[in-house]
């Protein structure tokens, strides 16, 4: 058997998310169908993040395993092919040991969250971003951020269906900067709630409005009560950029 | 009579290009139809550039007359309003002599080319980039792209079916840099030649790759000869980014 690591990019719009369901096509069904295009094979993929429908990925880690030792090149130039006209890129593939999880052997997910602050709506990025017309102060957003950082019960940030263990997460980075017309949010932390980044851009779009206090942040986490949290962001302008495994974790990881 | 200034930005995917035609959806025409949504007034609209097909825009400008003084804020919004669902956003609008033409008036345009530089089939970018799945060195591209500048006879790298009197333009700036797995190729000019822009691109591409020397491209220039035009790169890798007029050109314009 030979296992088989994938780096992916997609465009989430047309998905219904990564996991299979029964209806309608999902970045998973789609991977799953190329795999079997080129190899023959039914297999079951795993990915690192199961993102939501409208959700994108520039770098999506997912595993699966083929009875024959394929070279990993051809894989990704097979599968890049059989996945015409999704738009699901592979942009890496590897050969990895069978202990290698996609899903659990990651030490750390990275995600960025991309807000279009501007009154007009978007011509160019439709379905990329959330639109935010009132003016968002990145400032406050990131100094309310800082609070969130290291162990804490998120439960305030989680979603009613997640169905984690626990609501106690590690949050390593919330960082909010302004790129002219955009206001970017990037998290990192080992794994993240159900809706955990999208309910934590949610709130501090209310601190960037200044609807909130910047400790009005703080005082949600404490809370632990979904009721304190601001309203969801939008799947549209989440993206999953990168996972790190132990074997490829970079140093510089900002 | 009152004048207004739109800048727009668009998505040039599902669009004819600008300029209106009989059979498939232009920008012109859904502006035009926007237009007459809100105000009830049949309207034509002219173009600082005639975008062509699959040809994007960050800052496209047009100008238009309507009986009414309305409120330019207000047409801004009304626009936006009735653009829906095209991928069409106004950015700005402005309240502006009768002697403001978009077309005749700008003194510089600035176009931008997104070169999409990785083995991997574009995700996230499918109908934004050029795909060369080539590794293409911006360096020399950047040297042959110094050897533009300046007035010349274009005619090599002009479409066959150009209306413009001259060929001879002058290139103001054309530069090539990377950013990670993009290469990005900028230039301005007063105006530009039909497809000159792609032309340069194509034939800057071959550099890139090695299959032409740097000098190839001041030969191909000095040929006048549109058969020495490298292939034309495609419509979906450029973007209109801003368009100049007297009373607006920034003194820091890069």
């Amino acid at each position: 058997m030979s296992r088989f690591k994938l780096t992916i990019e997609y465009d989430g719009t047309p998905f219904v998310g990564w996991q299979r369901q029964p209806d309608r096509m999902s970045v998973q069904q789609a991977l799953e169908e190329a795999i079997r295009g080129f190899s023959g094979e039914e297999v079951t993929t795993q990915a690192a993040g199961r993102t939501d429908s409208g959700v994108h990925a520039k770098g999506q880690v997912a595993h699966f395993d083929l009875t024959r030792a394929w070279d990993p090149f051809r894989v990704g130039e097979a599968l890049n092919y059989h996945l015409k006209p999704h738009p699901i890129s592979i942009i890496a593939c590897e050969a990895v040991p069978e202990s290698f999880e996609a899903r659990f052997s990651a030490i750390r997910r990275y995600y960025e969250y991309r807000i279009l602050n501007r009154r007009a709506r978007p011509g160019l990025e439709v379905d990329r971003v959330w639109h935010v017309p009132a003016e968002l102060d990145a400032g406050p957003m990131h100094e309310a951020a800082q609070l969130m950082l290291g162990q804490h019960d998120f439960t305030t940030f989680r979603a009613a269906e997640c169905q984690a263990n626990s609501p106690v997460k590690t949050l390593d980075h919330l960082a909010v900067i302004r790129e002219g017309e955009h206001v970017l949010v990037t998290a990192h932390a080992c794994s993240f709630l159900h809706h955990m980044v999208r309910s934590l851009v949610g709130s501090l779009k209310m601190v960037g409005e200044g609807r909130w206090e910047v400790g009005d942040m703080k005082k949600a986490l404490d809370a632990r009560d979904r009721s304190w949290c601001g309203p969801l962001a939008p799947s549209a302008g989440l993206y999953l950029t990168q996972v790190d495994y132990p074997e490829t974790a970079p140093e510089s990881a900002a």
